[in-house]
């Protein structure tokens, strides 16, 4: 049995192993992966962050429902790095036991972390890989926060939805500012709110001091995804946002930028390996961090020498 | 002007720079470390992490305040992962300018990410034996909000308090099994809110399914920390945690595994930069790029020759 022949072939089931392979690290998802890769690169691939409570999850679920009458495949992933030790994977899943499931055309598979996170940014862009080597027309990728690691795992993304909320009072200043710069498009949910306007405003503002929108302003569109309100529009945004991308060329560009940040990263997590296998196991490495706790030596100086170990 | 020197001999503008030095990045940092290591390792670090809106600052200030009365110094190192691109740390500097910054016996730093996140860990994990070399009896390492990051920078304290808060609905019950794990204190504040109770119910049937509490139950004490209320039972419960520790040997194991992790990072750190230096900049990468990015290579067996190239 080949799980990439028979994922390519259409079956749902291939495609979840190939998933299961990559998140668990078997053997097998390394030829997976080179074996589906040649498919990649037809989806239109969207990240969606913003805090906690935004109602992200529901606003996902109504874009996929609305892509789907469109005629469009969807596959969503779910990411919570903010539960490294426990299930966050299954908080989303359990969330999305509705009518989406029963969709064909629709695959949702949620990642919580476990190991690092370098890895779990990895593991969510093979998944989206796998997820359009099978076919789908729009991928998701969907975070359950806001902050450097949702930042991270965003960038596997040709267009990032910013998903906020009026009233969460003054933290979320911090956070809008943090990721006002990743964000292409801008929704504010749960717009049946006080404190809408406002929030309206200040976003624009924000907007407006930013330098680098010079030819794509980020449209900001107000939904209450719980009664689906606003969410044809919104999708409109999120095809005019690639669009512009396509025919500036800039699509190619962010894609290669993100190629090149891949490559790079799985060379950093290959040479962490390479470390946890030839370095921290070793005895010798045992008497270093002790002679470093009793302060004989200083860490510093450790590490240049165990790095002349190693390196070419 | 030996900036170690003068920091060892009392210097708050050593300590500022020592600090700033390390936070660039300065030629100076490594020989600096190098100096402070043998004086580190005399203070109780305490990591205060939990969701936005918690009041962790109010919180630390309070807690800071009660430790001076009690005649320690006081270190505060207010960390701020979710802005990588815009000023969360000036945002933590202003709510700082109070009456504590007038007092001697506390130095407050507040860190926002400048590059890589890896490199924000280290650089609290640097601020921190900075701030001890300085002499500072307790350390605060105070994150804005709660997540993978957050996590990871908390490993260099010897206590973790959680914050939580009554009522931020249900977004935040995945966070609170997140940070179940790494709670050796929990604080509910805000405790004159509506649903206190039930929160403080929760949380300790939360902490009855955890196997691993046999010798330390992490206690929960309630604060109104803009009230002042309940700091000193939170002081005598940190001040426990840290007792515990020592009486069990927990703390000489818990700082080795701290050494040692910190070691591994370091090494990972410095390897990233390798990799920066001599593949990411040479013109063979940008063809291996290209390659993959038209489907002529897969990135699997790119990273594989690349790796090749540099390990011994």
């Amino acid at each position: 049995m080949d799980i990439a022949n028979e994922l390519l072939a259409g079956s749902r089931l291939a495609l979840s192993r190939a998933i299961t392979a990559v998140e668990n690290e078997y053997d097998t998802a390394v030829d997976i992966m080179q074996k589906l890769y040649p498919h990649t690169g037809r989806a239109h691939v969207i990240g969606i962050t913003g805090p906690p409570g935004a109602g992200k999850s529901t606003l996902t679920d109504k874009l996929a429902k609305e892509y789907r009458r469109q005629g469009k495949t969807v596959g969503i992933v779910a990411v919570d790095p903010t539960s490294p030790f426990s299930g966050g994977a299954i908080l989303g899943d359990r969330i999305r036991m509705n009518e989406l499931t029963l969709d064909e055309g629709v695959f949702i598979r949620s990642m919580g972390t476990r190991g690092s996170l370098g890895g779990l940014s990895r593991k969510t862009a093979e998944t989206v890989k796998i997820m359009d080597a099978s076919g789908k027309d729009v991928i998701f990728i969907e975070t359950v926060g806001v902050g450097q690691s949702e930042v991270d795992i965003v960038k596997a993304a040709d267009t990032t939805l910013v998903v906020l909320v009026p009233g969460l009072g003054d933290d979320i200043q911090a956070i809008k500012a943090g990721v006002l710069e990743i964000g292409d498009v801008f929704a504010i949910n749960k717009a049946d709110r006080d404190g809408v306007d406002r929030l309206n405003i200040e976003l624009e503002m924000m907007l407006d001091l930013n330098q680098d929108m010079v030819d794509w302003r980020p449209p900001i569109k107000r939904t209450v995804a719980s009664q689906n309100q606003g969410i044809e529009e919104l999708i409109a945004a999120l095809d005019d946002h690639l669009g512009h991308l396509d025919k500036t060329g800039k699509l190619a560009i962010r894609r290669t930028e993100r190629t090149k940040n891949e490559l790079l990263a799985m060379i950093e997590e290959q040479l962490g390996r390479y470390v946890l296998r030839n370095i921290s196991n070793s005895g010798q490495f045992e008497q270093l961090v002790t002679a470093v706790q009793q302060r004989q030596r200083d860490p510093y100086s450790v590490v240049t020498d165990l790095l002349k170990g190693i390196l070419k």
